[in-house]
């Protein structure tokens, strides 16, 4: 895997539910930035209530404002630099309309900086879907709203969930476990395995990446005795896959494929739906899970939990999927710039 | 969590297929017999086969001939006891009839035994189901089988998955994902929910069992807006455990459950189906995940991976599960023998 350089111009971040643990975890990465290497990031409002939180958790993060992106990289080493005045109280745990609106005005402001290129690559901090509804927001996740603000087709922006572990990609997520056989497609399971075998080779630097398909059924429906979807959906889309070049496997019964003696053999694991994709990140890599978002023009990350209201402001929440999230988005965005240099 | 003393009687262990990794593994058991402290255990059929398969694996196990499970105790410290004469050559990664003939009658004579009293417990190698089914074996798996030897009721025979990290439950199993909504009943939540409890203080000497119930939908339906089962269905089940007087919580979205943090908030989850329960077991204790069938008038468990045809014969095989079969097989055996003779 090719070493990716730094970006040229810094990560925009976004403050995520300002009553959930978005500020202090974004407070907690900017005082960690030498320990982890993080690439220079700036906070999109916020300044003073991410000022508090840092102060609620016993650190001490100087606040910079700044108006353009490219005032970041200059202030990083010395402080956290805060685009934009808009602003809250610290109210942790008291989620209200306000915050919802200021994490929406946040995550637009911050994608929209991504998508202009002021910005190399968006990561956002968690929101309260339900939260943000109520104050406008008209995506069912932060996904789709990100696959908006690039002008894409919402098929065509796939959820990845990565950790030191393993990388797995849901091709349905939130809905009802009875509606997911009919969902699953060739032309999805092909459209979305397509998209991440390049991701995996654009933004992750993986020169021949392996694709693992997971079986719809348990044990892939043994020859069809409980299920026939495998061989008659999931087994044509691997070959299709395959003969497009692609190195995909699969199906493979799910319960084994992330057992420790398989992991190390697929770089991603396309799996049929949430929990099966979700289950196995969270119990090995719940500390450092990210979800990234794959096939956009802007890469976007996030961490892979919640806003987590119930111990907000109590220095309880482990930064370890922020700052993989930064380290991430930074990681995808060198390597975008370089092959974009490369090809000029 | 009550200390178990061993059992005054000797486990039996069958065989499972004679061409897949039973035979080396239970060979291997017996030579690790003191460092993990195992309680005396005896194979039923396949002296020259596990002779030939201990010998392939680089093991000297002298192999003793019993004719009753009573002789086994005297012959462990020295030498595997193995009861009966039926054999067959060792052709690992050959599986043929007469291997499946060989595995159906160890697997039901030692079954016999153990209902009779003979043996304290029936600890169950891996056999190949279609293999089995050719020559005569009319059970989806061996659970039901087992339950048939007690003449219990198929439904009172619950299958649980247990490991070091965790125990699983899965609700149902060998089924396509399509049928598994419909499958979800209050009933089966109920019913299978108070043998796992009843089994935890019963088998495991765990004095208040707290049971966590999975979601069938994605973070359990988030209020029904995908899937209505979570609160038509599951959240009634788990209030009636709770007025049953068990300790049970639920549902609980699949995903978060397994994962470190919460790990340790349950003693066992009740999963609503195969891959919900057994890609954790399998994520995370792969290499000791037991295979134990609760609710049954005797105690058998089975090393949770199959015959692995692949690498039988060529030492790779790892004898982590069945060591932790044996082990959990006689501790289970320990506490209803225990318990037996205080209620005397």
């Amino acid at each position: 895997m090719a070493h990716a350089p730094a970006p040229t111009r810094p990560l925009a971040v976004s403050l995520g539910d300002p009553a959930g643990v978005g500020p202090e975890l974004l407070a907690t990465a900017w005082a960690a930035r030498e320990v982890h290497g993080l690439a220079p990031f700036f906070a999109v409002f916020g300044g003073e209530l991410i000022a508090q939180a840092s102060a609620r958790r016993g650190l001490h993060v100087p606040i910079r404002r700044i108006d353009h992106p490219s005032e970041a990289a200059a202030v990083f080493a010395e402080a956290l630099p805060v685009l934009g005045d808009a602003d809250l109280p610290y109210a942790p745990g008291q989620p209200d309309r306000a915050g919802a609106a200021l994490a929406l005005a946040s995550l637009e402001q911050a994608a929209a900086l991504a998508v202009d290129g002021d910005a190399a690559a968006l990561v956002t901090g968690p929101v309260a879907k339900g939260r943000l509804a109520e104050v406008g927001f008209a995506h069912p996740g932060q996904t789709e709203f990100v696959a908006a603000a690039c002008e894409a087709d919402p098929a065509d922006a796939v959820m990845m969930l990565a950790g030191p572990s393993l990388r797995t990609v849901p091709l349905t997520v939130h809905v009802a476990l009875s509606q997911v056989p009919a969902l699953i497609t060739r032309e999805l399971i092909e459209r979305r395995g397509a998209i991440v075998a390049r991701a995996l080779s654009r933004d992750f630097g993986i020169a021949a990446p392996r694709l693992a398909v997971t079986a719809l059924n348990p044990h892939g429906g043994e020859g069809g005795l409980f299920g026939d979807e495998d061989q008659r959906i999931v087994a044509p889309a691997v070959a299709a896959l395959q003969a497009a070049g692609i190195d995909a496997e699969g199906p493979h019964a799910a319960d084994a494929l992330f057992a420790p003696h398989n992991r190390h053999t697929f770089d991603a694991a396309l799996c049929m739906y949430h929990d099966q994709a979700l289950i196995p990140i969270k119990a090995l890599d719940f500390e450092s899970g990210v979800n990234i978002t794959l096939g956009l023009k802007i890469v976007r990350t996030s961490p892979d939990h919640g806003t987590a209201f119930a111990i907000a402001g109590k220095a309880a929440a482990d930064p370890g999927a922020t700052i993989a999230a930064i380290r991430m988005a930074a990681e995808c965005a060198g390597r975008r710039e370089m092959s974009r240099s490369a090809a000029v």
